[in-house]
């Protein structure tokens, strides 16, 4: 990584960014290096960064010929709400880091594209900026420590028309990331969160109680928090991190409506099941209409249709996102969002189906 | 790759150019970087085009020894014509972006080498220009958007005296490839096609429309486009592309009498099922007497040996062929044939196999 | 590696030390070429110390939310005794060899960090050297050729307040070791073991006799032996080094009270059995209250998870401590085992696990 | 490689060559290219030559502890006669390309290792030059095109005390070797073979005929061949080359009294079946006592250890101890082989076994 300083958002897109990918090699040039390091990497050695890539090739496609797809499109029902595709935003804070417009170009672009947008509790932007009309947005929760802290941000959730409440529930501590720490990264002194502080402030701790488990996790969200949270909020609420399907069986049976199987862009710990791996399993653990979201290492229109063929409603991105924003602001975003969605229906043409309903294990084929 | 011009087809063949992977690295250097990068490349990351030589290696040969093979030989039947062996060549179009003589530098070398040549409806030569007695050609047929458009191809490959109409249905929609499309690689404007427009016109889609599937969709052809091709030739027909046990079984249904086991060389779908693998699945799902061919990744004779033991009648080359037309025009194709048809030979001999049909699934070991 | 000379022993730990992984990095340059083969080299061609790290990635964590950790804890009871962690010291001889001080060193670490430390039959520093009243230290045996011999030394143990015996099995015959062999490394001459003779003198062989059968091999341990062992001491004994099921079993009969899971960090016997692998093998064959240790390649506090879902009640690491005492000593032995034992904390709480009971094979899924 | 003149061998070991690794390093330094390629290469890309090696590794080691070995040895019976241990020397022809000394030192060096050398038919040594008192020899019979011109060959090694007949059967065709024919490699015009011509005459071919399947092969040997050999030798006649159990059944039906299983070094057929999975395969459809001997990627003792204990009675090597003779003649050869034994013996200690008949795969584990 060279020392010079990093390049300035485009105002246009230039005609070699044409995949996902290459929005990855052209965000690089324009963040620096402690920032490019908190934005790519992950936990420790980074395996479960590299897996949630490499499980899609592990998954093969078997596509149908020869039928009819003339009245073919990508629209899905959740939560009695319409979407127009499945391709979603997932929930990531502090986006002033990328690019000076941070959330605001992420909101512009995501309503454009209709793409439906998670915004994160650690957003820059506040939930009253955010089209009221547009309904194609949710709300992600990160536990406040306490319910009396958490249920504000619920109540403006609500407010402002957002249409769910995701709570993430993987973190409990953040993740131990080599690169990061090698980096030093820290966020910058004076970065506003609108929504919460920046550190949620731990309880004390005598010298014979231990550090971790008597103090920080005193603070972090349980199951009688979520049983709280899905009776206070008419908003359905959904679950982000759930890996094991007996988390799963539980959250549903406690009023859960839906989950988003993630293992958080393997930011949180290292050498996780692969997501994709879990999204099966708990597919196969639960009643067919609990709706299972998919998040983790999507970058190609073929990535989106496995996701769906093993179980999932619809999809989160999220790194990839944040390159385009990097790159190019909201034009950015929203032509990442394009061109994923662009493929995503190329491969519905090629594998021969015409709604989202029709994809399923059968056109699966595990190498 | 260098930017100095790319070197003439050669008027004969060095003594170095031994395998068809020597060819592959000699034709390189006769196209222009954007024709190669066309030629060799295929759909998004290439993971299929890579997959499609790599799935070789994990069959692994049981050879048998000692048996008596003096009236060995390498001849099939299929469709009632002799073919004197199963070495064919799969349709590729615009041949004139690889040598002057296109086409018709092929169609030479594969009757000189009998080999069953499938034309494609992209050829650059016209029908009407290959010998009439040369028993040993096909026609590949791309749907032309309707059958009133479709039906004259149909006609003059009867009228010509092509044996056998091979209908492609894995590309509804032209693959996504990235190496192509940062190479920004056209055809020239002036090639022509006899046979064909160059780009089929799409039907109007109003603004309320889907483009991809209320548009280009209903120009592709559909199960019963195949059932009356069957009804309205006298020729057989073949299915190209077929991946799907299900998709196999209704072809058959429909009349179809023989299937091309094949994903394109990679050049349509990426992470597709191997097609070593497909073929083995819907070999199983068949009537053992219906024609299975199979196509892609083949370069070695041991290759041909271990498709014919999985369930395929004959094989189809399709680059390797192509690297020996752009390296010493029909010479190339013809010494890439003979080159590929003595090791499939010698293989015969080392496995202890006489006759094609002796090859079968006790002869492989999957590793 | 250049002909400089090592670095010296660091004072204080540099803020890059953030890792088990980054003192390997740092101690390379703190040792002569010869001891760093040594240390970090293995049998034959190293295949089973890359193993024994690389086991780890095929295991995959399944995390559990949202469970109430406030009282959670790492401590565990073995053979009636309290260990606050499941981090122990493995036995590694010569410890001058990589820091002046050597075990005096690592037993002030270990005694600073409550790790349990198994100390070499090969140390440099006498027994009655540590501290009495620390009771977190067992006496690891090598066979001093015959019973007589071997006794003084559990006596010693028994006397100095060591509170298990380990005695080594596998480790009949010195490893095969390439690097090492190449490099010529040898103990320095004048080093000074005050429990045993540098080398075990060999029983004469007569000419008609096999070296190594009717030599070597009179002065290693048998099960009689063992049997002896475990009825003339007071102390609880565990074998070091049992893979097979058999072997564990027959221990276990002959009154062995634990066992340590081991392949000697792959300096024995190249290619062995991944002992993660004969860890899960052997916790099937035992009864469930036999206490199975497991060392090899720990690196992450995920590893030390690992290990104990698969059945281990403590987990022993060896050359990571070394590299610590390479790199600042008794300061480097600590700063090791307290970042690996935080690492485990958060792991702990990230997976959803309070105590190390609750950690079992649920929370693993294999690749 | 350079064109430097390759060094001359030479006349004392080394203290760096330690293993046979070691000896394929130096081995290079020794031959001129087309000759090392000739020797370390294999049939086109040379994937069953590599796999020979890595097979290996995919069979692990269990070892046992604590039983008395003192009483240990390496020795071994086979047709009646005793051999001290299981490494033999595999045939290999014109030894003269690699050291001027050719088989003559070869022989030395087997009989004071004792060490059972199967002598080549392509030898440049005849048969009456070796020691006839020496009992370790076997002859390797290539089938001379009939029975008439083969009968000479055995009457020879039964005069001249050879103990068994090996005839080759997998090599009806030579191999097609892309790096050989690459380095234009052939015999030097003037080697001397006294026990056959360079090149059998191939019979005349009509021009209708198949110049492989009615000419070549009419020249190989076949069952009733073999049938014949049996009948008409005193000596115990061993296939070379079975790989298929069909065969290896039909060949213990015939007479057959061992098999060696090999893939020829890899230089024959490339990708066929692992010769280690082949041979646990053949074991288990035979009787127990039918010997069976294993050629193939033997570096290592533990590699020794690994055929013996999947059902093999000795081991054969074949490039190893010509790395040795290109080195340094005789000697290197001896050292090659006492370099395997010695490492076999520590394995066998290490492993827990005190004869070859305690060797069996309940000491093995497959990753």
């Amino acid at each position: 990584m060279t020392s010079t300083q990093p390049l300035a958002a485009l105002n246009e897109i230039p005609a070699y960014l044409q995949t996902l990918l290459d929005y990855e090699k052209q965000a690089v040039q324009h963040l620096a290096p402690d920032v490019w390091g908190y934005l790519s990497g992950g936990a420790m050695r980074e395996i479960s960064v590299g897996q949630n890539l490499s499980q899609f090739e592990r998954i093969q496609l078997i596509p149908r010929h020869l039928n009819d797809l003339t009245q073919g499109n990508t629209s899905l029902e959740l939560f009695g709400q319409h979407y127009p595709h499945p391709i979603f935003l997932a929930p990531i804070g502090h986006q002033q880091l990328f690019h000076p417009q941070g959330e605001a170009a992420t909101t512009l672009a995501a309503e454009v594209m209709q793409s439906n947008y998670v915004l994160s509790t650690f957003t820059n932007t506040a939930m009253d900026q955010l089209n009221p009309h547009n309904p194609y947005k949710w709300f992600q929760l990160y536990w406040q420590g306490s319910r009396e802290k958490s249920y504000p941000l619920i109540g403006q959730a609500e407010q402002y028309g957002f249409k769910a409440i995701v709570i993430t529930v993987d973190a409990p501590h953040v993740g131990i990331r080599d690169r990061e720490r090698q980096l030093a990264f820290h966020l910058p002194n004076d970065m506003q969160h609108p929504h919460t502080p920046t550190h949620i402030s731990f309880p004390d701790v005598s010298p014979s109680e231990h550090k971790l488990f008597n103090g920080l996790m005193k603070v972090s969200p349980k199951w009688d928090d979520i049983e709280w949270l899905v009776k206070n909020t008419q908003l359905p609420v959904l679950l982000k991190g759930v890996l094991h399907p007996a988390d799963a069986k539980k959250a549903i049976e406690l009023g859960v409506q839906g989950l988003i199987i993630s293992n958080h862009g393997g930011r949180i710990l290292d050498t996780s099941i692969s997501p994709l791996t879990a999204l099966e399993i708990i597919k196969d653990h639960l009643p067919a209409d609990i709706p299972l979201l998919y998040d983790g290492g999507i970058r190609r229109g073929t990535d989106v249709f496995k996701a769906l063929a093993l179980g999932a409603s619809a999809v989160l991105i999220g790194r990839p996102y944040i390159y385009g924003l990097a790159t190019a602001g909201a034009l950015g975003v929203a032509h990442v969002i394009r061109t994923l969605l662009e493929e995503f229906e190329v491969t519905m043409a090629l594998m021969g189906t015409a709604t989202l309903k029709e994809i399923n294990r059968d056109y699966i084929y595990r190498s």
